[in-house]
């Protein structure tokens, strides 16, 4: 573990569950492609494309699908890979750390992702939190549903990861 | 080692030295705030304060002083360190990996730097790339003299490390 998230509640989302998942299933769900594209975008909009290197500076994009034809790629860098137990992104930066050139305002605002998976008993604590740049950043991704989308996304890991196997 | 820097001459401000230092005492230089004070800053600016976390999301933090008792304060966040051969950071985030609230037109143009160390005889090949946003960042720091600031700096450098052991 590298270092700790610190809360703000002025610029921060904060998604929390504790589900009946085991937590290298959730880790896995992150982290293989074929594992996400089931479950990281809520329906009736699916993950078109997905790569994942899975390394702090490798890249980590999807491509949404929309029911209308509609494609959104999504570009961020890994910062922080602790493997079952921590994944740390940003929009800010594109892969090799360079830095994006999209504005916070076009689009989702930009933000710093942190994961943390916790043991719970046979199941696993989660939390999922979004760091923005600023109050506006935060209030502007709140309104386009951060907690909708990302709760409904999470419902849909554990109705898949019912399908896996503990040993993939 | 991890993602190689792949250069984009629109978008990156490169500066490359031979010197005779030794690697060891370059990467001191980088790393240690007492040693950093001493060369950071073209004079007659000085570096008044420099606080270094030395790992990926640690704080980089120094306070430049100008000689009518200005003060300007760079936060930073550190991406990569790999002791001795390469330490990589970028303003566009604070520490605990937290987005820079900072506009890109307030300041010097945000950008990730990206510090490499190479042994070369007795001495090293040194090279420092501050890659931006946007052309527009890239020239405005240019314009910001870039060039001679990060090349007075790392001349400073070479001369304190004169009185530096390899034994520090």
């Amino acid at each position: 573990m590298n270092v700790p998230y610190v809360p703000d509640p002025s610029l921060d989302l904060v998604m929390e569950r504790v589900v009946d998942v085991p937590p290298d299933l959730v880790w896995l769900a992150w982290t293989s492609p074929a594992h996400l594209r089931q479950w990281f975008c809520p329906r009736p909009w699916t993950t078109a494309e997905c790569d994942v290197d899975l390394r702090p500076g490798g890249m980590f994009r999807t491509v949404l699908a929309g029911p209308a034809g509609e494609r959104h790629q999504h570009l961020a860098c890994y910062l922080e890979v602790v493997p079952g137990a921590r994944l740390v992104w940003t929009t800010l930066l594109e892969p090799g750390f360079r830095p994006s050139p999209r504005q916070d305002t076009s689009g989702v605002p930009h933000f710093t992702a942190v994961i943390t998976i916790e043991p719970h008993g046979t199941g696993t604590k989660y939390r999922a939190v979004a760091m923005h740049r600023t109050p506006d950043g935060r209030a502007a991704h709140d309104a386009m549903g951060f907690h909708d989308g990302w709760g409904s996304a999470f419902s849909q890991l554990v109705e898949a990861a019912t399908g896996w196997s503990r040993t993939h």
